[in-house]
């Protein structure tokens, strides 16, 4: 139960909870796509977002650890599914939004730094898995379990492998670059993925 | 030409460069497994290896793009592909021996600390394209080519994006976790790209 309809208080009455914690978070995904991640500090937040300091020490242990949630919430409504109950159609529509989203939108840089920090940061690591990773395989493996029941996908296959072999292979030429992040890119990966390499 | 075969001259003679340069090499890709990146200093490398810092300064420019080629030499010969005739073969073996390599063989927090660090820093993402990256898919895409010759591969596969679909998918359990990885898992990424995952 959200009480963000208290936002609508004037005056002296602090802002409940959640819409300060949503002001926080919106601060810092416009600051993350503007500006990246170095140089982002709990001090620029407060001051963008005008909330204490000692809240955001409050509900994150580190500015990385906003970040992670702040990037998410930024780009979740990207990251959603279609069911339009073609799910080569709606494969292909999401690694197009999400490959625009690294490309075309300057979202690369800012996850690449994000992935890239949490390597040497272990409470990093476990928000990059809490609040990104995971949530984001979910998404996917959801959309993909109702193909394979409606019949679109084999019964035997292992849909978090499939997420490994679609996304994760973008994720590859972001964070190991040597070839290029296209949309002809997401049309491989599908056609090889769905129909399979070998000759015929 | 090497002339590494100066190496066995005794006394004052200078050992030729790439003796030292072998010597450097080796001594890092030691350290690397045993204690990791962090740490990794050309004062410890130089003491180590037996050759003069300013040495190590010449060739490399950072103790971390050292640490990349060293990093390479000591498992390129794990990432050798045989050529037995039959690539589903060839690549299981492949992919097998390199998921060791991440997991029983400690390698993974190893490159997962210099994929980390060339995040946020340009000279380090140089040398992990040239020294690692780029080199390894070529070995993996040779290898292909042969196979798509051979008629094992469907002519109009892009053989690059198979490479992201197999270790790259590799990379991104390793970089972004979540799921396990595991022989299964080499398993069930080769069925899939090999068949397809529509249901037939």
């Amino acid at each position: 139960m959200s009480d963000l309809g208290n936002g609508l208080r004037r005056g002296r009455g602090r802002r409940p909870a959640e819409a300060v914690r949503a002001a926080a978070l919106t601060a810092t995904g416009e600051m993350l796509f503007e500006s990246g991640l170095p140089g982002l500090t709990f001090d620029k937040v407060a001051q963008r977002a005008g909330v204490s300091k000692m809240t955001l020490y409050k509900w994150w242990p580190s500015p990385g650890a906003l970040a992670f949630e702040a990037y998410f919430a930024a780009v979740e409504p990207r990251l959603a599914f279609e069911d339009t109950g073609d799910i080569e159609h709606d494969l292909r529509n999401q690694l197009r939004s999400f490959v625009r989203l690294l490309t075309a939108d300057r979202g690369g840089p800012v996850i690449a730094a994000l992935v890239g920090a949490a390597q040497s940061d272990p409470g990093l690591a476990t928000v990059l898995a809490s609040q990104y990773t995971v949530p984001r395989r979910t998404l996917a493996v959801e959309r993909l379990r109702r193909a394979q029941q409606d019949g679109q996908i084999a019964p035997d296959v292992d849909l978090q492998v499939v997420v490994d072999q679609l996304w994760g292979a973008c994720y590859h030429r972001l964070l190991m670059p040597a070839e290029p992040l296209t949309l002809d890119f997401v049309d491989a990966l599908l056609r090889n993925l769905l129909r399979g390499i070998t000759q015929t």
